[in-house]
């Protein structure tokens, strides 16, 4: 059957690499309170909340989660790499979480070391909490601020990564394709998105079977919808959701993705409902050539400026500068955005193992908006589409 | 037709007694990167990702939208009382985001102020996000560090925010009277949620009609599901996922909430997949009781502490306290958890217009967790259960 995770082997080679860098920068330990990092290190996914917790990684000792008590018996479920958990009852609590921590580090034997921290306060913060920083109630220990060490890991995928994230467009194609057959004048955009979400998750797991399961949501693991990008609304690139039913005549853009071990990857098209108008058919073409332009311009050694230029070219050449809101795409993998950003702004060089959305868009205020987006894989030797979904405009129409 | 979100007019004070705390606090600007507290002002409800924005309420002048192009055309379609909108065109920019941010703050001559600032960064700081803070490149503004006003604002509900907790329950009953008829042996967890959430979702749109849309969610406004607590794993709290389909005798456990106006309630209920055995129906009757026994002791006056000590007080009796994972219970509104807590370490005194989940647990590991949760409102006498689903164990039961 198809792998369903990244391997304990990987997971114990993430924690060596830390362990290794840890050394090089002369730290004793790393501590993390960003749930997608404890993710990245141990498979195991922590749902951030106001109650405080990080995973703390020492060159010498056992990878240690310090959290809430709900944890307890969630993480050997998830994780074998975790080898000793240390807990508080909850938050406020009598004695305050950050108070415990300092505790569990001096058990650590911690106290007297320099730490590197993905977050001075020591704490996610999330959801009205407050608390005195870390640093504070540890004054013999050092922090360093380190964020360096996992966002430069997760920048270039490995292969076990690449499968997770090629599996992940199977099955955003497929929601993608209940998608548009779902879709009908008339209809409400959540309730098609909805019905195509859940057959396509049901497909999946029936597919794959007993031992699938979503790491980070507890609802639908394939999801496609429209974000209330339908019809005047698909000219607001983030409108979430709109009051009107779909029509004839209507733009509508899309978006699928699955979890897939964590991982995911992104597609997203621009349909129309009926036959297209002059003006649509102009303004489809011109983002698909525009969207070409990029696609032409991924390869390793070239800079993320190079693919935005790219696109922005063809965008200004056709006079649309004016309906462009945003840049031509965005890393992915196990966050929705993450770095490098194709961005004139953004000089990281193009590496294999690098993912990306191509998604330059154009929008044109109360009409309607143009955008597609694919998975782009830096290969050795160029690039590698994921997502496999038609992009012409005769496969996007919806009669 | 009910009322489908706050009133302009709320939204209007709401905006006045943030500009007379900062005259009180002798502060000239409120600067706010939190998308809640933004959504809270203005009705405007923004995505937030790497790229930063911020809410700038002056004593004196327009409320201004600071933030990327892609929310130029959005923001007028949610909200009139941002005034001003000043947008930079993508992160990270040839000029960075926050290089503009100070050229905008200084436009609205601020930048020989005092600012008071929800998060010294000046921006919010999601998936990768990279900058120098601002206060950095505004070194003749004082910036200080300010998030009591919203804080205790969001504290107290309206008698409108009540009436939109009260709508969002009433979806809630109706996904989890679905979530219960739906369920059976053999099945998905995730396939029946979809399925629950999925009608109920849509009966409220059609029963609520053209002008109702989701606020904070481009997906399925009402949720019904049980995010992994299926058999042994509704010993975890947060279990999120689970590979097992639902087998008799098994213990559920369920949560259900709906997107309305911006606002949540909080419903969960323990159900049990044939009879029950007389293990079960032990666990169920003091986790009731430890239920009961906290919501008699909500009421204003009583310290929040209080009710945490009158679940545990039940739960140290029947000798359970080492199946207690977590605190009795959280303020909820616009987020999932909000302060105060109903936590042995929160001394906040109950007063009118406080909302609260009642949600006392126990979760014996390797065998089953039992929970319910309900929303309820402290009045001037005392309180009101806002939920209304059913509690005892017979009407919980799966035949």
């Amino acid at each position: 059957m198809p792998k369903i995770g990244i391997s304990r082997a990987e997971y114990e080679r993430r924690i060596e690499v830390v362990r290794n860098e840890l050394v090089e920068k002369e730290l004793d330990a790393l501590y993390l309170t960003n749930g997608v990092s404890i993710f990245y290190l141990t498979g195991y996914y922590y749902i951030v909340t106001e109650r405080p917790a990080a995973l703390i990684v020492p060159v010498d000792g056992e990878v240690t989660f310090i959290g809430p008590l709900l944890e307890i018996d969630h993480i050997p479920q998830r994780t074998r790499l975790i080898k000793k958990i240390e807990t508080y009852l909850d938050y406020p609590g009598e004695k305050h979480p950050i108070d415990h921590f300092a505790e569990f580090l001096k058990q650590l034997r911690l106290h007297d070391k320099t730490i590197g921290i993905d977050n001075l306060t020591g704490a996610s913060g999330r959801w009205g909490y407050r608390g005195p920083p870390i640093t504070e109630k540890m004054p013999k220990t050092k922090f360093v601020e380190e964020r360096k060490i996992i966002q430069k890991m997760r920048l270039l995928k490995s292969k076990e990564e690449i499968e997770l994230i090629k599996e992940s467009a199977r099955w955003a194609n497929l929601a993608h394709r209940f998608l548009q057959d779902y879709v009908a004048p008339g209809m409400w955009d959540v309730e098609i998105s909805a019905s195509a979400s859940n057959d396509a998750s049901v497909i999946m797991k029936k597919t794959l079977g007993h031992d699938y399961q979503s790491i980070k949501t507890g609802g639908l693991p394939v999801i496609a919808g429209f974000r209330g990008q339908v019809g005047s609304k698909s000219a607001i690139p983030h409108s979430l959701s709109t009051r009107n039913m779909i029509k004839k005549g209507d733009v509508l853009i899309t978006g699928a993705g699955a979890d897939y071990g964590g991982y995911d990857s992104e597609l997203e098209r621009t349909m129309v409902i009926g036959e297209p108008s002059e003006k649509q058919r102009k303004f489809f073409n011109v983002m698909l050539e525009a969207q070409d332009a990029a696609l032409s311009a991924f390869k390793p050694g070239v800079k993320c400026s190079e693919v935005d230029k790219a696109a922005s070219k063809v965008l200004r050449k056709a006079g649309y500068n004016k309906y462009v809101r945003h840049h031509t795409g965005h890393g992915l993998g196990i966050e929705g955005h993450e770095p490098p950003w194709l961005d004139i702004g953004d000089q990281t060089i193009m590496q294999p193992g690098m993912i990306f959305s191509c998604e330059p868009g154009i929008y044109i205020p109360g009409y309607a908006g143009f955008r597609h987006s694919d998975t782009v894989l830096i290969t050795e030797d160029g690039k590698e589409v994921i997502t496999y979904y038609p992009r012409d405009l005769d496969s996007l129409t919806i009669y």
